[in-house]
């Protein structure tokens, strides 16, 4: 089969010729119909952020397809169905799965990370961790639930918690950001959507955010949203992984709010800690989502209140990859797939 | 002034000229511009349940008005500024409003219960509980946010605590019903909606219900809903109070789920306690709404989350109050206002 | 080996020779050093409650042991370590698995209900679920934290919720009960102890109880904790299992406290609805417990803040089974252990 | 009468003869019978930290005493009832009082800062925030209920939540660290107490710690702490206020743990983003005490959980004030009180 295959971030990506996976008896082969393409790929590939399994491994972790076969012991799923893949296995018995927090498990699995991923025409994932899409939901498109949707679903409910009515701004409008605003909108908040980039401030319009700000174009951002909210905002989430948009971010929360930090930075950031104590703020952090949640944001889906068919905007053949990330990188997409 | 003026419920309802109400230095006087009809005045007036001020007592709780005169300390509110006046008004100072819990005040006074209401021209209200009206509400409509939408708000969010993506069950489709059904549905959740009047259910789809159950139609109500869930709803809200409702929500409720009751009844519920111990299940009941929830309430409505307008299916003059509790009655109103 | 066989609630209970179970590659064959005697063992036996595996059944579910066999695949545990066989195993993978309530999981077994149990010299259990006991605990005495322990640990931690300061009132005082006294005492609470026996009300307070109350030499037990609380409980938990206690308990719990059902019954309860409602009161089930919580539970044992040895009253060989059994429904044990 | 008037930093403190408070109709005049001596004291004398009266202003913020005068309104208290005196007074009207978090009040008053305290013979006080104490509790010694108790019974219950079993690491020995180590090991937790004071940590031991760990001897208190904990604490309470102190005890915090910060300072902290994301690790501010928590707060202290008595080691007249801080700054006292 093609997949688009890392040699490590010297060698690069090439799209070759592989064998189809083998499946055990708990696992499931899945025909890729799409797989998202995300920043995190160019991380490994630009960045030389280390991937767990050495390379070579077949990059991608966002996608949907249809079963090709399932494994002697698999009863839950059938050939010809049609599924989504979470970008993140977990293994069921730590005590972080056991707590209800399978996205911090202790021994997780991402897929075009610690195993082959689904840059390819087939991918073989555990059949415990594996979700039926309803006919009504588009199966390409239903890819980008994988990641785009379903980190700041986790985020926005379990983690920064959006209650209705609630003041949300929200940094950052990229693949992320965008359903960061999107779902604290259907959660019922006021979303204030912050970004650099009059275009992506423009989708988060469309996405439901009640204003924006363009950080390039006001003195502090904090300042703005104080206005906005009358001292601050309830909650605030960062969908970048900026060190600085971060201690903006914190100055952005009323007294007794919430910063919930979904961007990734090794960097340090700076925040006067009286101000967490004296103004008894929470700082959370966010990563992925629990496959538990993956049920009911498929039904918010199918119900639409999440859109995922606009935020598809640019779609390619595997073989067009390295074009994919580069329209990712002018920052002119939303979000792209390639189908495979 | 002119004023309806209860007189117990032998003697009932009188519309009448009596003095304009005096405030002291706390209090405003507030010019009603509307006041919505309950029935929870039905109660008073048909079932003799006793209100906390022995008649004659001027009823009426759900009112918007403009502020008329200030108390000499109030330095919160000016003469000409539109406001909206909670049914509840709180003590500030009991265990219950000092843990957040206002809504369940130990000393909590009632408008048209415990002191004089607001089917009259003017009505005395302490300063500290009014609540200023965006310019893009409109005013008459909006004294149903004063209990009709901030009942079911204060149920949705603090107490059944609706999660975007849980399945939400809803007995009951009239004025406060509707709300919920309102409410659920923008606080992401999946609402199936029950009432045994078809109208009802038209209306509940109107406003957001995903999909309805006709009570009347259907051999049990809770099979239709583990059906519609796969076994069961994760929260269920009883807006009736009724018991064989209430019991037959509690059956609709999944393993681990909620029950919240909304609806009065003074008469007990029979259910089986090994359910509750071996299903782990909730039951909450929810009563009113906390002050607080009223500035986060009302940035729903502006932003068009909360639709009061279509709501507002009859206005009748101050004079026909009984024929728009005859309407209430016949079931074919949403929800009526009386303007002075 | 020697093994107490039900044989269903007409032919009973025999002890007799039986093979020594098989462990497949996951299991592990735990040399058993004790196991509790249970009213739940009772239900089977004399009040015809059906066990989901059909007799023959080897009962008993609260048990400590030594390895003495690992299977194929087993790499937590080795030969001769110290072991606690929870009551419950669970599936791991069912949604109420995913969402961090193992002890409500949809497949759950347990052992002397599902699966054979623990009144014999071996018993075969999935390692997953097995805890390794620290040299400190005694560990014969230690089989009782295997559910007397663990179901009110999970009661009083995870539903009842109990928080330091706290006024908490516990109805029953027996195996389970004098753990939830133990167990909220050692939370921080303020324990008032129901029952209607004295021996178990002194039992109440040795193990911490402040205040006890004999249910059968007062009018009205909720009376009583009204006086003592100043108006009513934080949080009540009843542990018996009986519908007019529940009630009672009900009536005990303050304006907008929390009632936790942790005994069972399958007969009805008959509480007013509009109380729920009026006064903002939860009510939550408990079952048993989360693996997740022994550790935390092992701790508290192991710092002395929970006391098991005292508890431990009667101890008999497995031959004289129905004898212990006679001892518990004489009321004049705390807890018995057979050792096999 | 007697009072110790602060004159400003370069003036420092004098004790002088002041004219009796006179009251207003909701405040009472109560007679001073002991105030705690407190770092927060010393901050405004020694470095310059400005208070919100401008001086002159009598200090002193942690005490009890007896009712001398009430006020024409106050219905709730009478003279010669032995009363608390929270530190820090609420306007109840406000956002987060209304929210039930009245220790963030928009309007909070605190004795010896924004009014006159009680480093003096008589201090008058709004009566709705006075808490009666019970006989059994002695008098003086309740005085650092006020703030050295209070402080970390909001911290261990409110803000860290600490659960029964959990693992809790405190960073801290002094007048407010040793009652987070007894608060937090009467709520049920396994304590880790952290200090560079030998002194320090014996007192931590003897008021419940499970283990000790000497910072100024070890490499890293995260590596120790992970060796006790297998891994990191469930919750980590830094009660110093030292920069430095707060990035350790973040690395103590397991994934998915809560770091608390008690400890107030101007200087900021740096911390890597990532690890809050990619760990889950929740950060929260604590500050000061709701006046609700006093009543439950004084019932463990009634009931022999708190150990008030042993905590006041040094004793005072007025007059030695500036001899109590002496003593506070050598390190030698755990809770000294001045008695006027």
């Amino acid at each position: 089969m093609k997949a688009a295959v890392f040699y490590g971030s010297e060698k690069g990506l090439r799209i070759e010729d592989v064998p189809i996976p083998k499946i055990n008896p708990n696992q499931i082969l899945v025909k890729v119909a799409a797989c998202g393409v995300c920043h995190t790929d160019l991380h490994y590939i630009e960045h030389g952020v280390p991937t767990f399994k050495k390379p070579p491994l077949v990059l991608g972790h966002e996608a949907s397809g249809v079963v090709e076969e399932v494994g002697a012991e698999v009863r839950t799923l059938t050939k010809g169905q049609r599924v989504l893949i979470p970008a993140v296995l977990t293994c069921g018995k730590c005590m972080f799965c056991r707590m209800g927090r399978e996205n911090i498990c202790a021994n997780m699995t991402m897929l075009g990370n610690h195993i082959d991923g689904a840059y390819a025409e087939y991918v073989a994932v555990p059949a415990k961790d594996l979700l039926e899409l309803p006919a009504s939901i588009p199966l390409e498109e239903a890819s980008i639930i994988a990641d785009a949707t379903s980190t700041p679903y986790h985020a926005v409910k379990n983690r920064a918690r959006v209650q209705p009515g609630d003041t949300v701004v929200i940094f950052g409008c990229g693949g992320v950001g965008i359903n960061a605003v999107q779902l604290a909108t259907a959660a019922g908040g006021y979303v204030i959507a912050v970004d650099i980039n009059e275009r992506k401030l423009e989708w988060a319009t469309q996405f439901g955010a009640a204003k924006t700000i363009n950080a390039a174009k006001v003195d502090r951002v904090s300042k703005e949203v104080k206005k906005l909210t009358g001292g601050g905002a309830d909650v605030c989430l960062e969908v970048i992984g900026n060190p600085r948009t971060i201690e903006e971010a914190f100055e952005c929360v009323r007294v007794g709010g919430r910063l919930c930090v979904v961007g990734y930075t090794s960097e340090a950031v700076s925040i006067v800690a009286g101000k967490i104590m004296f103004k008894e703020i929470e700082i959370v952090g966010s990563l992925g989502c629990r496959p538990l949640d993956y049920a009911p944001l498929i039904r918010m889906v199918e119900q639409g209140k999440i859109d995922i068919k606009r935020q598809v905007t640019h779609r390619f053949k595997l073989e067009e990859l390295t074009k994919a990330f580069e329209v990712m990188k002018e920052g002119v997409s939303l979000r792209s797939i390639v189908i495979p």
